[in-house]
């Protein structure tokens, strides 16, 4: 039995709400269980240096916690004067899996910055702003459409991800912060709507995981998302 | 006539919700229209290095925006690698206004930081931020109190903040973004429940302004911090 | 009896020196009492990026203490690699009461930096900064219309600054050291020629102050800024 | 056919030369190829502040290339003042690999940094990075028994870590640069002597990858992983 | 003929004037003909953390330039974030030379900081700062040994330093901005007033120097140390 | 009798390895005994912002010890987010003896910019560094010639460094590490092929030296710097 009466393979309660503030593009809170991250995909109309006149387009994402949206306060890494090594990580792969979405080049010479900032923290912050930043960006890629920016949906297909994790000999799906804390192994996993892999990180915490135990991590993480593709396509109304 | 409608002497809606988020000892998200800032506390069982062994407690404030609070986003501190002057500012006069509240001898060798984190900037953040912080810090000092890590209500009263300014060469309350940017003058002013003024902060963006006009704005502003500290008594359940 | 034998509504010895140093286009020493700051003026041909192809110019400010300039050594700000909140502050101050001076059209895409260094700190040392740099400005614009540069002078009138605050609950005018540090609050204004107020920055350090010691403050802050204002004159030989 | 005449399953030349250079307990240079990392082990009788007073040891890695270990030159992170995203990722990959290697109890209050600095890059630095820091890991331990600094030596297995790519469709071992910048998918796996998984970081760089390929890039990894095993063992002559 | 009328070999007028400022243990204002250095002696009850313990005490040097103190603006270190190489040069070649003055066990566990700031320059600050710091070093020893904080005078004896170079092929004592930038080579001396040599930093800016220029240059450099020896005497009243 | 039994006058073995790696347009390993640095040449096609459309090169230095090169471990440069006072000191110093090898007219509108990284460090490193560096150069310069990027050879001449030190009142040629910790004075000096000099940089460390000192020190670097411009020589097989 877990900690929070779930079934092994049993997502957390999973909400997205679009147009949660003003005025981005896309405004999206998702929320799997307690945690809860505000993910806004912003326009602007040109790209970065290295990707100048290629005719095509850039999304990238940036990560912060408040710094009590966790157990104990953490510091503000704006008033450290920088972004810790974690931090970093996480956006670089919020903006992969995001890419992974969109044809950049019909975006034309706009960039999308998704900002995933994290009001509550309660485990798979990084998987629920993968989840939710996949709808703003859509919102956001739409605007570009209604106000004839763009001429042809960049848009390739969903993106989802969720954690899995291996606690007492046992895999878990969603794991919430007091099971990641704990278990042996945590494995990232980030899908397609095809049902193909994006991104996979499994990290041994406590002891090696063996070829079964990533078998059976994968195919928990294979459910988890085709669920929360599913919860996307609600809120979008698709 | 306002942007909104509003009365020249008019706040905009104010709403104060409690226990916003699950881990802070105190956690308000406070809402002046539009703009919406969320104020956690956090107690920390030690105080800085400049206070060591002086048997007296310390209260700081931080304060940030997401970076798409705003009508256009704005590069993440975090990343920039530093705050800003005016975000400097702005916690500074915060962690000033709340220690102005707080006999720091009764809180005892603790520390509350209080977080005011803007999730939508419509004007008045650092007024609103004063205003929720101040109910945030009560339900922390609450906290300790109940845990009976100190004996003594450290309160010596609520203090709650607003802006005044003069667009057309009238006075205005509580200015939204709008307002805010083509008035004249701004001043901020934070008072305590007892009518007194705790910090008057003038500047004269357009041209100067005169003694008449002070005293004007200064009479808006007692009126609006007398509504406000209403709003927070009732937040309270006083 | 004030610590230095003053009248409660009595200024410091007040000395402006103008051509200080060799090189700045303008260049003064101002002395309040054993306050000392030198205030420099330097040309640049060009605007900030955000001015750019506007047709008008930029006034802007930095301040320093000589990390000696006070009772005790303070870190040097360049070799801790950051400015503090408070330089910030102040110098942000600086820059928005000079440019409430100048007619920025009028002074063509021109940046002028005032660049405000603290020789000596006894207490005031914001004030002193503003009141000195005004001249400094001014010797400036001169160079810019002797040589041509710009047709039409852009001076809108003089500006001047000076601390008040309330010790043992009395008004006092040109706070030293000593009394800004034991005062109960301490109020900054900025005033123009004609009387008007740029900049009214007023902190409770000690206990929250009414109305009535308000309007005592800004009272003496307007008499003593109408003496700087004269001192100012006879400086520049008008 | 690949690029560099290998087979789809065939590892480059692997060299491990221990005693590299004279000052570290443990230096080793590793080759991958034309790829070459200079590895060293520091032994420093503390642990971080995080584990005072717990009677157990930490392993921590730190990475770098030199600016002209790459086909171009890049920037000097110490010039540009801060590491770049990759490279904290990296060594962070690196510490919790290491650790997977040691019983941090057995280490005493003992830290053991490795250095991996990238001399030469021609694909998976990452990967030759752990594989050589085993080595330089294993001998700064023996040097701990040897002086008798600990009692019981930490050593858990050996890890050795490989890059395996989707490039064409075909699964691939030990990717090259060349190989490694345009392949559809990069897997990076490390392993234990016991054939357990320590870490699985897999990234679609062009299009995503089945449950197939994913399989098949985990085994040709594990064929990998065995071989460099025994290349580390073959240098520690055991 | 040089540019200001000196002979080959002639100092600029050199001013030492003592008590400048009024809080530092030591304050001595250097001037060099149009070059003016602030140099101020802080004393601190402690030593830096590597040589606690140990009986001794330290003397460091700091060194800034006013932005205009130079002919254009130069960026302020402070608000760019760092000092630049040539700062850090300079302060460390300062700090070497003081440190040549006393003997370092007599002064208890006391550190003093010097601080060298320039107030104008037109060339030779960094010989004109060691020249005005060894007279405010002596300034705070005295003031510790009155004070009775340390038995033993810890001065070994002066130190001063001037620059000299070629150009036009002939060697030149103490170069001016001017002639500075012109020269073929710059070498600046530092000597004891015993006529031993603390520093020698001799530089090819144009083309390179002989062994019979280097002798040259070295005995000019001689010649007006010992100029700058009886200065300092004078101005200590010895 | 020196530490390692060398003559007064006598270098350490000196190896200069050509082609030490793979990418850059020059790379040197050179060695002075037990130190070795890794010097690599990068052209870039074009010029830093101060010399655009002037018509010329520019050749820089970036210096870096990897953090085990020395006895016992250093910081990381690049983890402390700063180069040290002593790492900017002397890779300006790099670079100016570098610029004096070379007519920048003819190098044209490119960069050649030489990184100089510590593998082992036994004392010399600066000095070794400017001898290979000095290599790595003119191999990059040739590579412009071949590609004929350029039309005529950029080089004036060889340039090589070395240092020299009073130890037990006797002058020593090329100091170790154990040598250059214990000196009395440490003269660092760089001279061209035709005997003159490019820079001299002497520090007493313990006790200042006479100029008779000076001159058996010059003596002893001419005699070096002889022998390592043959060295230079055999390496580029002229």
């Amino acid at each position: 039995m877990r900690i929070d009466q779930r079934a092994l393979d049993q997502l957390r309660e999973v909400k997205i709400t679009r147009n949660y503030t003003r005025y981005a593009e896309g405004s999206v809170l998702v929320e799997f269980g307690h945690t809860k991250v505000l993910c806004t995909a912003s326009i602007e109309n040109s790209v970065p240096r290295f990707l100048k006149g290629q005719g095509q387009g850039w999304v990238t994402a940036e990560y912060g916690m408040l710094p009590r949206s966790t157990h104990t306060r953490s510091d503000r890494e704006a008033a450290r004067g920088k972004q810790s090594g974690r931090t970093q990580e996480i956006q670089r792969l919020i903006g992969r899996s995001l890419r992974a979405m969109v044809d950049l080049k019909k975006l034309g010479e706009n960039t999308i910055t998704i900002d995933c900032d994290v009001i509550q923290a309660d485990g798979g912050t990084r998987t629920a702003s993968i989840t939710g930043a996949a709808v703003a960006l859509i919102d956001a890629m739409n605007v570009l459409l209604e106000k004839k920016k763009i001429k042809h949906d960049p848009l390739k297909g969903l993106v989802a991800a969720v954690s899995v994790g291996i606690f007492k000999d046992e895999a878990l799906l969603d794991l919430c912060y007091e099971e990641d804390s704990n278990c042996q192994t945590d494995l990232n996993v980030v899908m397609t709507q095809a049902g193909e892999f994006i991104e996979v990180q499994g990290t041994a915490e406590e002891k090696p995981f063996t070829r079964t135990q990533c078998n059976e991590m994968l195919e928990l993480a294979e459910k988890g998302i085709q669920e929360l593709i599913k919860k996307q396509q609600d809120a979008l109304g698709w």
